[in-house]
């Protein structure tokens, strides 16, 4: 059977290229690094698009669309900035059959060219906050692809204001920060710990950098997105002042905040198991398939059609597959391998019975639902699964999340058992980089909320105010 | 006043230029070539998009995304399209640090590399048709940028379908081209001449090309969209055959099908006139905007959102412009410059007589409205902006429509007032040649509905069937 799929408890990272690859999510492209996103692959991120993009345009931010190119000499303008995109980029250096004069990188986020532009639009400080959103594609080359976790290409939005003082600027950051996490566990039914990054592992180029950091079921945590207090830094690089209201020079506050097709995979690994794909209703691009039972009388079909019609017309995506040539079993394991929440198998008994048998993907329970209470069970049903998908994920999170005082055990926890640890750490990047040295294990954040305690750092035991994230990230 | 533009009348492509900049549809990027769409001009693409992507979600057609860099190899598999392209690609010879080996080509559309994986995903028939759209930027060099219309990154959708035989792929084709010519008309007011395009004009590595081609204020012609017949060219190039019914190999027959951002250019030439923009109804971001008369009562913001709300429950896109330090006139110049189809002035005398004062955008005209039949009228205003501004263009055309067969003749048309010409041509590329050097007339197309007549050949007085479309082209 082309359909089965190694197993996930046994091998992690088979299952996930396996499930990735036979659920016809993505493919590997003939270029090193990229991939390509096939259709049931990018209506999950064509979903993820329509409710990200309607919080950010209930936000008030536009969306707009800036080169692909950019020349050399605009990504050189901030030093940390061009240090940390440097080993990864894309270098186009013939275009039209001619050497370029000027190299143009492709862009692998795109502050330089934005800036330059907001440069050249404003005058005085009416003319901020400046809040301008695009969608598209990005470059960093990656030299072994990890589908969806790394590629050379992938698509994003990345957001990115200038306000006339940092507390406005702020209030954008963390509202963006709010509307991914809304993003993961409203519709992606992912649990996180939302907070602030360390030095070492901020953007190339940010004051601060905040980010949603997700366990994933082999202990690893993936960053799930990421939302930049700039401070002044581009806005003095790219020399952009306006006059203030007392006539004073005024360098811009800006941010920055992106998220990406990364999240697919973060979406894959979090709620899959052994048959495949598990979708939380709210993403999957169809949350109930009709199976007709084979043998059946002929008005099988008109009788799922008058179901049917009836959940499109409350706004359920649905899906008939009367395909002939494939038996029940084989349609069965194709649906539960693409992770569709609800199944409905109709046959005689079902129309007989004037009701249906449905079948619950996430907990693999069937049931049967009366025909006329149909709607409003199967209503309920989806509510239910995408609620009880984020609370089992952030239980598995909870309890996976350790706590500990002791190096030995942090690293001993490390070696087996992986997860969060929370630790006492002295904010002193030398400890940081002995500790992933030692154990793989960096700091992921500080939870926003977190209040200053008395420590000791885990690493060098000097006096810590606060216990961060520690794990192995993706 | 910095809001001042050329004469379209006096000044065409400067008054072009002075619209998209003024207006700030878009502007200059640093790199030669290239634009920033900015939010207001991006705001018409998405509606575009929303437009089109619907009519493709309803044939079944699916989205997915393709890597932006093509193998160097890969554009050369099909010979008349690899000529094609070459002098107009963007390649990338460096990336993560080193020289690649094999050159990466910058995607000026992505026959090749979608095609590669086609035939990776395919065995037999039965995996026919394959329906695929994406939504992306494709760059294509270019010396000198014309913002709009001719740019060297530009974004597009390009459908690429494959079916088992030639009439179900002329179906597709013909689809697209259908879904093209209404997101021309219904959504953006603009008439045109749809039909086939000579061998020498069509697509490279095509067998036909289908568009729709519309005539301009000043004479010259935009191909608006092209839907491509590629036969089984592109599958006999890459080796890519399936197993039929009988077992024997099966070339799928392909087609592929493109509408870019070049769009908005003709939309903005077609409509235009000296106060800037002007936006059909259905495409415009903003419908109608609420001009508060400086000097009314505290109350008259509060009967604008009465009114508003309203206007936005049954869906119209609305908004009122109450910044304070601008004049009456200033936002009346504005809001004409961006071409916004209805404006609706409010002060004490409207509250007072229960009405308000409507200004047209199209045809400048004033009017008054009794507040109690405001939804209704509106709408009714709204709807015969759009069919009247369709019907302008249509008239226009046909005015600008000439029928000659007589060279003479046929070059001082193209000397004077240019336009469409229609002339018995022998379908040879020779003669075809000779006219574009001489009168810069290319053929544009033969329209569908086109019946075979008698006649001699517009240049070499050889037998013709048919009469096509001449004209300047962009």
């Amino acid at each position: 059977d082309k359909k089965q799929i190694v197993k996930k408890s046994e091998d992690f990272s088979g299952w996930y290229t396996d499930v990735i690859l036979k659920a016809q999510l993505a493919d590997y492209a003939p270029v090193k690094g990229c991939m390509v996103i096939r259709p049931y692959g990018y209506a999950l991120w064509e979903n993820i698009q329509d409710f990200l993009d309607g919080l950010i345009k209930l936000r008030g931010v536009q969306n707009a669309y800036f080169p692909l190119f950019i020349p050399e000499s605009y990504l050189k303008k901030e030093k940390e900035h061009v240090e940390g995109f440097s080993p990864h980029l894309a270098v186009v250096t013939i275009a039209g059959g001619e050497e370029l004069k000027e190299k143009l990188v492709v862009r692998p986020t795109s502050e330089t060219i934005m800036y330059e532009m907001y440069k050249k639009w404003t005058q005085s400080y009416r003319d901020l906050p400046i809040l301008i959103n695009q969608w598209n594609n990005v470059v960093r080359w990656e030299k072994r692809t990890y589908l969806f976790l790394r590629t050379s290409e992938f698509l994003w939005q990345e957001g990115h204001c200038a306000h006339a003082n940092h507390e406005e600027s702020l209030k954008t950051v963390r509202w963006a920060l709010d509307a991914y996490i809304s993003t993961y566990q409203d519709l992606m039914a992912i649990y996180g710990i939302s907070g602030v990054k360390s030095n070492t592992e901020k953007f190339a180029g940010a004051v601060k950098t905040y980010s949603y950091e997700m366990l994933m079921p082999d202990g690893k945590v993936l960053q799930g997105c990421t939302s930049h207090d700039l401070g002044q830094n581009f806005s003095k690089a790219f020399d952009w002042s306006l006059q203030d209201k007392d006539g004073l020079r005024l360098f811009p506050w800006q941010n920055s905040w992106g998220f990406s097709t990364r999240s697919i995979g973060g979406l894959i690994m979090t709620h899959g198991d052994d048959q495949g794909l598990v979708l939380p209703p709210e993403i999957a691009p169809i949350q109930i398939v009709f199976i007709p039972i084979p043998g059946s009388s002929d008005n099988i079909l008109k009788f799922i059609k008058v179901i049917s019609d009836k959940f499109i017309s409350v706004g359920f995506r649905v899906e008939c597959d009367n395909k002939p040539n494939e038996s029940v079993g084989f349609k069965y394991n194709k649906w539960e391998l693409k992770g569709v929440p609800i199944r409905i198998e109709i046959g005689d008994k079902e129309e007989s019975s004037k009701s249906v048998t449905v079948f619950r993907r996430d907990t693999r329970e069937r049931m049967s639902i009366p025909m006329d209470k149909v709607v409003a069970e199967i209503d309920k049903l989806l509510k239910a699964i995408q609620a009880d998908m984020f609370q089992r994920h952030k239980k598995f999170t909870e309890d996976n999340t350790h706590k500990t005082d002791d190096y030995e055990t942090f690293k001993e926890i490390m070696k087996t058992k992986k997860g969060f640890i929370k630790s006492f750490w002295c904010e002193d990047s030398g400890c940081e980089v002995k500790i992933k040295q030692e154990t793989k294990a960096t700091t992921r954040v500080l939870p926003l909320e977190a209040k200053e305690e008395k420590g000791n750092c885990i690493y060098c035991s000097k006096p810590a105010i606060h216990r961060w994230y520690f794990a192995q990230a993706y």
